[in-house]
């Protein structure tokens, strides 16, 4: 007798699997070009370096040993150091919390910040790994569209003039994932000042701001206001197995997030949290390192949209290539990219259908594509396949 | 303006720290003999052969990379290798699901198993990584004493027998956390035919099995039903910074888990999973190398377990060492233990006081004392310094 297994039924029902997820399993085959994926490229990642590091800490046994709660102290200590360097105040260690990626700090934040019902502000399209963490929360979520600009923060001046009262808004400021835009600085300010109005949190979310190709990102949300708590990661700039994200929050927040980190899991990797403080602290050798990952993207990035402007003209509108991972790219003659996909398969290459960022249904013109495993040589077939299925 | 902050203040006063994480950066002070802490010896955990695994792993890029929510693949397969042997029947890769510590198998586990209110049955004297998880569940916790034999079925039976309906019943089986005493065999076959009659799920909480003393554990619940979740971990045999944790479930199970691990932090680490991997595939060196962690705990425990006896008499009861990290004590003539700790600290001794674990308060006469950190001669001379606040 089982009775309870009517209920995990149920429970798993109501869960949702993430749809890039069980795409990419069905997209995995050596043959087709994989622009649907979000990963970063394993070949750009500082394998020596981080063997040399991993090294150097297995000389001692503490790396061995259970670690604190918000995180190595060393690394506590870099990214505090950095963190006060991009926002251009000091940061204290006390504000700074280690969180086994930065998905984590969004997992333990949106159980901090939300009670059951809380208003959520999202972008749209959004970031897939937050509506589910504000889903799961149960939150109720609103969307607010992306343009050139980033997040069109008149529209959630809207949403507040009518009395909606968010707790959280999210936003991916620079090189959205996935809609490829960066906030501009008018809109990062008139969001700052719409959160110290209103008193809500936003979250900044920005695992890509290393990641520019022509000019740095522009200055921190966080800069203009203290509602503001910063995420990022060491993942897209080192490697994600070392699983270091890290959040940048007022200590009552921190302090929240820590209660709730020893129920999640205890702490972090010793080990892991060890390398990662051991690169960052050595500037030289990551600006260079950053550089060359920048570099490489760059030219994939701006390989992909030229292939694409050259190959489908103006049937397709797609983003600059100014940073991060993603370009993301609307068909202007109605095409849908949901129904491409499975010709698109056919001839050989993947991308996400729009379709599964968009908080409300929509997007079913625009696909999301990802240049940072690809050569540009690979990049310009993948579009040729594109558009050999489109015909 | 900040009218989110009111609402974080009533959420971090809700949130219970554990008060033993909070003892202990009281008791960090060199001249301390800290018998408070609950840490494996990193001297014994086995950093060369870490250090031969990283290498070994650093030589390719795969394990810097994401890697599968379950688990790094060769990892699920050694684990369900080394389940199938333990429990005594074919367990598929896909009922292994490796999690970060085992203490975040406990809170995804909750959150599939629970619904707010649902009845928990616990041990009390508890586990208050367990405590803490299932508390912030939500769930209505119901304590069963622990006897010499591990849990008392007959109490889970009288409340069985009263209509209550648990979702779960927790219990660590072997060398208990904090009461070191072990669960019987014909415990646990009751134990797991009241799962099977009344329908709850059993999570048999395993991080110690291993380190017996004089004779192996029994065979785990686990083998008496499919209604058991099994949880255990690396971190005691090898590391912590591993982060390798594991539960053994049913598909079902499994697979609700994996959808939360997603939100929660989207998979482990490849570089600590591949090293747990190559170290738990390495049979004869692991054998080696925890009968040699076995052999050093035990003659640590039997001198911490002697000590106490030939100082104090009749005056203390405590637990026989026969297994994993701690020792239970009882004063008889009535020492709150609460009370004793200042004038312990000041003698130069820290235990954890047994108000610490219990459920509905209690155990006011008892301690609890981890023997893994310290030589013989420095454990009786931690007992001394108690005998002396004692006095």
């Amino acid at each position: 007798m089982s009775p309870t297994r009517p209920a995990l039924a149920a429970k798993l029902a109501g869960l949702q699997s993430s749809a890039i997820r069980d795409l990419l399993k069905l997209t995995a085959r050596a043959e087709i070009i994989g622009l649907a994926g979000g990963l970063p490229d394993a070949a750009l990642m500082p394998r020596e370096r981080i063997a040399e590091a991993a090294d150097a800490a297995l000389r001692k046994a503490a790396c061995l040993q259970y670690t604190e709660s918000p995180g190595w102290a060393p690394l506590r200590a870099v990214l505090a150091e950095r963190e006060t360097a991009r926002l251009g105040r000091v940061v204290p260690v006390d504000e700074v919390f280690v969180t086994h990626g930065s998905q984590q700090a969004l997992s333990l934040l949106a159980e901090v910040l939300l009670d059951p019902g809380a208003l959520v502000i999202v972008e749209d399209p959004a970031y897939v790994g937050a509506l589910q963490v504000f889903r799961a929360a149960g939150a109720r979520i609103v969307a607010v569209p992306l343009d050139a600009e980033g997040m069109r923060t008149d529209v959630l001046a809207d949403l507040l003039a009518r009395g909606e009262r968010p707790a959280v808004v999210h936003t991916v400021s620079n090189f959205h994932n996935p809609g490829g835009v960066t906030m501009s600085p008018a809109r990062r300010a008139e969001l700052a000042e719409l959160a110290d109005a209103h008193g809500f949190w936003v979250i900044e979310d920005d695992p890509y701001g290393e990641l520019w190709f022509d000019e740095p990102a522009p200055a921190p949300v966080a800069t203009y206001s203290r509602n503001v708590i910063r995420l990022s990661s060491s993942s897209k700039i080192l490697a994600p197995s070392l699983r270091a994200g890290w959040l940048v929050a007022p200590n009552e927040v921190c302090r929240a997030v820590e209660l709730l980190k020893q129920g999640a899991d205890l702490c972090g990797s010793a080990l892991t949290q060890q390398i990662a403080a051991d690169l960052l602290a050595d500037r030289d050798w990551l600006a260079a390192h950053i550089d060359h990952v920048r570099t490489a993207y760059g030219e994939r990035a701006k390989s992909l949209v030229h292939a694409v402007r050259t190959r489908f003209g103006d049937r397709v509108r797609c983003t600059d290539a100014t940073g991060g991972m993603f370009v993301w790219a609307d068909f202007t003659d109605g095409t849908d990219t949901t129904e491409l996909l499975p010709r698109a398969l056919d001839a050989g290459v993947a991308y996400v259908p729009g379709a599964a960022f968009a908080v409300d249904g929509g997007y079913r013109n625009s696909m999301r594509m990802c240049f940072t495993t690809s050569d540009a040589d690979t990049l310009a077939e993948a579009v040729r396949r594109l558009a050999s299925a489109a015909e």
